[in-house]
């Protein structure tokens, strides 16, 4: 089979044997974004073309593919969920050459109701279902939007996201804080002191605006600014997520390599116990489903 | 005497009689970022030019005229500071027609001892001291950055900035929240519901997002989400500030109208006690810290 994660700027493809072996991938900077009204069939045939013509017939995808914005929309499916939930929501994709297979994305709502979306992320919680079992598990997926999503039973119990990359990105392009920090590489004692200072009293308005106060004063450089931002942003994330959610045993940690990293500093500072996960969850969560299917 | 409050983006000027009454005023859009280089004393005479040769013969300047980007850097003077303090570190403007006086900003540091600063806000709580008295009180002057005072026996003990309306500001003009928001008056029940939520579980950059959930499932609508937003943000500026410092009386609120009457609706949705302050205060102030140099 060939599983395929299609998100908004990425394009990853995976060639997969019956018992979940990655035979072969590829990978575009063909995102959904990327991609001309209609033109869907044929980004999908420039990329795999070959696997179909050596004879796959059944191709399962997720992400924003999905999405109102994708190829067609396959509808969230409300948590809990997992692999025989999400294998029964599949929606198909007309196409003559293979049978196109949609995941659909997972939909929530927190203690207070407010309803939360993920598109692609459950995929790789299922792929982490596949190694964890059904024991109780907190898992984070950092991102632009990082969800945090409790595993109970085998399936995904449920989620929260958090906005904590957007506004790093937003705050850094247009706010002052902007204004006052110079790029570089990240200098770990400053993102080390940005995640302490969350644990402080004040809240995160007025620990934003402190961050301008410590570059006026002299006691942050500029270079050390936007890391000292990521790390108070984490730190707030990770207050906010185990103040609701301690979790019994390591977080499950799975993400781009520099940011997972980040995590992983941020989790350190905080005295919590971690485990990085497999890149390629995506790839065993696609398997899964697809066996469940079968 | 004259007294004027000179800011980033507006300039007010104020003619006071020696029991500080005021006699005249004039307003411009002539604020520092709009001044040329060396054109601080042209924009001066052509603001208070006739008052000036009417026999005015003291000038008090407040506000970021005093900052690097202004006419002559004025330190900034750490709290507690009251009108003595303040009349005893004014910064004198080479000047030959008047007696130009520059008010310092204020630095102060929160528990984390973190710096934080303000500049021209310091002469609005001047101006509140002057109707206060020495009774201890909080004091709430919202804008781009908020500022949060206490005061204390005819003093500015410390005060916290929060940095909630450039936040709100960028989000909606350049985050995904920004792009479901439909511009349009505020909606007071919306602005209520995001007031409410900043008081429930989950931290701010969780709440965030869920705005986007909100809007996704039809919950919040397009012409609500920039009120939400508003209610959501100052709803967490409050609980941080109380958390600190709970007031014991009411909270002495003063600002630009529609932003004032914002705070406003969100004390009453906590059941807090507020009095709605003259929009006069800096006047007040540079008054009663030229009645304390005189």
């Amino acid at each position: 089979m060939i599983g395929i994660d299609w998100g908004t700027s990425s394009f990853r493809a995976y060639r997969l044997a019956a018992d979940g072996r990655i035979l072969d991938r590829v990978a575009r900077e063909a995102g959904i974004l990327a991609i001309p009204a209609g033109g869907f069939p044929a980004a999908l045939e420039a990329a795999i073309g070959p696997w179909l013509a050596a004879g796959e017939r059944r191709v399962l995808l997720c992400g924003m593919v999905g999405s109102r914005q994708g190829w067609v929309e396959a509808p969230y499916l409300p948590c809990p969920a997992g692999p025989a939930e999400i294998a029964a929501a599949l929606t198909r994709i007309p196409y003559d050459q293979a049978e196109l297979l949609l995941v659909p994305g997972l939909s929530t709502r927190d203690a207070g109701g407010v309803p939360d979306v993920m598109r692609g992320e459950e995929t790789k919680l299922i792929g982490l279902l596949a190694a964890l079992g059904s024991a109780p598990a907190l898992a984070c997926l950092p991102g632009t939007h990082s969800k945090w999503a409790r595993l109970e039973g085998g399936r995904i119990a449920g989620f929260a996201t958090q906005m904590t990359g957007e506004l790093r990105a937003v705050l850094l392009a247009h706010s002052i804080l902007g204004r006052m920090a110079e790029e570089g590489p990240t200098v770990e004692a400053a993102f080390r002191r940005g995640v302490r200072r969350a644990g402080e009293a004040g809240g995160l308005l007025h620990q934003l605006f402190g961050t301008r106060g410590l570059g006026l004063m002299g006691e942050l450089l500029p270079a050390e600014t936007s890391s000292y931002l990521s790390g108070l942003l984490i730190g707030h994330e990770l207050r906010a997520v185990l103040a609701e959610a301690p979790p019994a045993g390591p977080i499950h940690l799975a993400g781009a390599e520099a940011l997972a990293a980040a995590y992983a500093l941020a989790f350190a500072e905080c005295g919590l116990d971690w485990r990085m996960q497999d890149p390629d969850l995506a790839a065993h969560g696609l398997h899964l489903i697809a066996e469940t299917l079968a």
